[in-house]
């Protein structure tokens, strides 16, 4: 019999994540902040609970995918938190935090688990919705190698294998180094797209020039055609990369580091948060990009 | 028979280039500031000429592959130019300036050569040392469609099928784009593992992680690997990277454009050049920006 899987989180990727789930023969329990977020699994089988420690006294693994630190805070140590169970009625033995959230705060949780004998794991992934979907995300995952052990099957359900990147925190933190390596590409991107267009190139006929060299990116692959295209849909939503951003900026300020290309994305990324662009995707940096592009000589 | 080919500059990329026209069956004459430069193609069966002017009396079709647009100016414009030879002893028909030169003065050089009924195609590369070597070269032109058709056995010798951007310019505009994209590009993975190491994080298993996703591109697959390897060994100078955002910056400017990234990315690999590394490769950005980390939080 595989382990009880208590969900909490039922947002774009939640939802495709525990379809896989229910898929591969998982017994799931859901949270979320609303019963009608997760309606559509209840449908498929997911059974309904009414807090965090209400799954956490009948599923063995919990796992959370919610929005911001302070929703992993919440549904962790907060009044019916996953933490708040009494020990005697508490079936959970591993919580897996999948949420892009703050390295301390991992670590933060792994230490108030520690007196519930609850063993957790910070694993956020990498792949959006599209790799929720088909199951095929990159999972980085920061804990103790045996819990990792334990629920590696249902990692295999999900993602593609997970890599274990070191002690509590180190998943966000490699999460971090991928979300900033995708700000300054997509600075690029967009600064390409710009000035493709202003000097008069046709930029799909450029892309086809630089697209399969070293200019070469996913981004440029996926997202370049989508702004050419005039798509500002939401792959990822801009007020979600803000947020990881912040926190891999506030991260930096911690460790004592500068870095220069991700303050200028944040900047750049708040403008188009500024001019209503939160809940669009990624690729509308250009927006921002083309408009400071002009402005930036006006001035 | 193919037409006669005329070389002008013998550097890293351009004998790769001439190698693989001798093994296509291509008679090549060539030009380079030494003859020293040229020896091992004279040695493969290349000829050997004493001025651009030279050359162009004997060959029908010119190609140059120099370092600066001040080196293009010289041996298109100046005394014993290409351009200076006489009309009554001129063989070639069309000159073709592969370098990453300026969009301007691919325009001027189209106006000068054709009072000698000269064609003129801008024909800038990206695929570096190892696409010169394999003929793998990303060709973007700008100029004349049928001046192309006529040059296109040549072009499919050195590089994947030439596409054509535009006029007289546009190759040297997409040649920028694609640097432009670079140039954040190498920030963010630089950043990125300036971050991974300052968390205490293993920046190669950190690779197995991000590789593969939506931080993926060229370079954080082909560069990112020598950075963690201490490999700083030149694929592309350094200081002809700086040429180029150079370039593209000064067009921004007269396009009345502000690009922050390209901007920031200028500065930090005019860094690179104060701190020694102008003959270095591009990663060596990475330096710097681990440098300029702890500077910026010190002052």
């Amino acid at each position: 019999m595989p382990p009880t899987v208590g969900w909490i989180g039922c947002g774009v990727m939640g939802k495709s994540m525990v379809k896989n789930l229910l898929r591969g023969g998982y017994s799931v329990g859901l949270y979320s902040r609303t019963r009608s977020a997760a309606q559509s699994l209840i449908d498929l089988g997911a059974g309904w609970y009414s807090s965090p420690m209400a799954l956490a006294m009948e599923h063995e693994i919990i796992i959370s995918m919610v929005g911001y630190p302070a929703d992993v805070e919440m549904v962790y140590l907060g009044e019916k938190g996953v933490f708040s169970t009494s020990p005697d009625e508490l079936r959970c033995h591993t919580a897996i935090d999948m949420t892009t959230s703050t390295p301390s705060l991992a670590v933060q949780l792994a230490e108030a688990a520690a007196g519930l004998g609850i063993e957790v794991l910070d694993a956020p992934v990498s792949g959006g919705d599209v790799g929720a979907r088909e199951g095929t995300l990159s999972i980085m995952v920061g804990g103790d190698p045996i819990a990792l052990d334990r629920v590696s099957p249902i990692f295999q359900i999900l993602g593609k294998p997970a890599i274990l990147q070191g002690g509590h925190g180190a998943g966000q933190h490699t999460k971090m180094v991928n979300q900033t390596i995708i700000a300054s590409t997509m600075i690029g991107i967009c600064e390409g797209l710009v000035y493709a267009r202003q000097s008069g190139l046709d930029p799909g006929r450029v892309l086809e020039s630089v697209s399969g060299g070293a200019a070469g990116s996913w981004s440029l692959t996926h997202l370049a055609p989508r702004i050419l295209a005039g798509d500002f849909d939401p792959g990822f939503y801009v007020e979600h990369f803000v947020k990881d951003l912040e926190i891999a900026l506030a991260e930096c300020d911690r460790m004592g580091i500068e870095l220069r290309g991700l303050g200028l994305a944040r900047q750049l990324y708040e403008e188009v948060v500024q001019t209503g662009g939160a809940r669009l995707g990624t690729q509308a940096l250009h927006g921002a990009i083309e408009n400071l592009a002009r402005d930036g000589r006006a001035s």
